[in-house]
């Protein structure tokens, strides 16, 4: 039976596992995202230990990444994170550094991406031909996996900036993207929120006019993603979707924006199992991750 | 060699032709869209006219159809157009009915899906993952093409629905779909400028204030479908395209709503081979309704 190494890279920490498949995951460990060279050399480190430890050798690794990345198996920098704005992470060649360092095969996507696939395999949108996958933490992010592949294309989607409508008389706030002035990301991340309000996003009580705002932005994204690529199965995760009366006013949102126009049951009828929480909880992103490994040696 | 027969069903008229492929067209014929039985019984005349006429025998026919459509293979309705505006289409079995009347395997998709699928087979999308045609008609519709396959999903895109950001106080017009109150087609669809303008679009000049509020329209809506779908080429056709320079407005527009965002040369250096005319002229729906036949007996 082949052991995988999955690595759920985010701007704050990575997240490490080794496992057999997603019901079979043996350790995990987790490292603050510092340099480039120091985190690598932690994850590598902590595959060679446990390898060493248990004598079980890891197959492959796959890896769950923030971006952007570049996807692109014909470009020279396939595998690397592109331009980012965290420092010190521009033009980093995370693929290339992990199978130079660790020697076995590397699979790689966006953090999404992976997200999105991993609800697929085993998740909300196990089988589905088309399965988004949005988380709204800190930022916003989205993922697609279609027919059974996450979604690449000329880069891979970055649905957090698609634009808004924006009423300033009952929302003044200024968007808090540095690239556009009314996007999805600028307006209802878990920044803008804290932004927005002066306090953190957990700390808003349920009927704060916070929330009517935040559902109302997350449903015009959601109803242009339905729009655009009409997907079987809308998996919403991330930390502001802690707060669980989020899911039945986006819900209703988007019901209500659609206006009866694309008129199928699990819109009319049946909504409640269409935008739903992640099916693998918090582990979508790893559990991707663990598909990606599987899939570079099958 | 086979023989299709290829319809490109749409609200007014359908164009029927009798091709062995997209570069063997051999005949071609125009029916009026009036009743769902006069129409379909048109059509079927005309192959079996083709077919006494000639002698040759046609083994399949295509479908590229104005929606929406039900492309679930499982529904008891696959194959129909569902809840269309047009009077007496709606519940329409189109599939069956040509099957029935005409006995030969009928591949079907939306008219902008099979156009999508057209370019990607033989025209500017050819042989790309993600292929994205847009028509700037009377409505506005799009269609995908993902790994060399028309998009399905939960149902199909029906992108020309994506919602505008609209400044009234530059464009106080009031959006012309019956659904939202601000979306793409609503706001720039040949009919949306008929009705701001109070004339028809072929009678404004180049430099009438029109054209810089429909580019903006058609820059926001490709935006977020670069960043939902990440196309590697988005191909825009349809009437209101006839106007040349909307081309250019569109790719400076997108370029300035991205602002950097999505930092690929494709965007960033050669956006006039991203967004542009499709490589089949107006033949892109016929031609995708010929590549649905061949599948369909493939």
């Amino acid at each position: 039976m082949a052991l995988y190494g999955a690595i759920e890279a985010g701007g704050t920490k990575f997240v490490c596992a080794v496992a057999a498949g997603p019901d079979d995951i043996r350790d995990t460990a987790t490292f603050p995202t510092t340099t480039p060279a120091e985190t690598l050399e932690a994850v590598c480190g902590y595959f060679a230990g446990y390898q060493q430890k248990t004598g079980d050798k890891i197959d492959s690794i796959g890896v769950a990444c923030f971006g952007p990345v570049d996807m692109n198996k014909a470009s020279d920098k396939y595998g690397y994170i592109t331009c980012t704005p965290k420092p010190g992470w521009q033009d980093t060649d995370v693929v290339g550094s992990l199978n130079s360092k660790f020697g076995v095969p590397v699979g790689f996507d966006t953090d999404v991406n992976a997200a999105a696939y991993g609800e697929y395999l085993w998740g909300a949108g196990k089988g589905l031909g088309v399965v988004l996958y949005l988380t709204v933490g800190t930022g916003i992010g989205g993922g697609l996996c279609i027919n059974g592949k996450p979604l690449h294309g000329l880069m891979h989607p970055e649905m957090g900036h698609v634009i808004m409508q924006q009423d300033k008389t009952k929302d003044p706030f200024e968007c808090a993207c540095p690239y556009h002035d009314s996007c999805l990301e600028g307006l209802a991340s878990g920044k803008a929120v804290d932004l927005r309000w002066g306090v953190h996003a957990s700390e808003l009580a349920d009927d704060h006019p916070a929330w009517e705002i935040e559902a109302d932005y997350l449903a015009q994204g959601v109803m242009d993603y339905i729009l655009t690529v009409s997907p079987e199965k809308i998996i919403i995760g991330g930390g502001l979707m802690h707060k669980d009366l989020l899911y039945k006013m986006v819900r209703e949102k988007v019901r209500q924006k659609l206006n009866g126009y694309v008129n199928v049951p699990a819109i009319t009828e049946d909504i409640e199992n269409y935008i739903v929480s992640p099916g693998l909880g918090t582990k979508s992103g790893i559990c991707g991750a663990i598909g990606l490994a599987i899939d570079v040696i099958s």
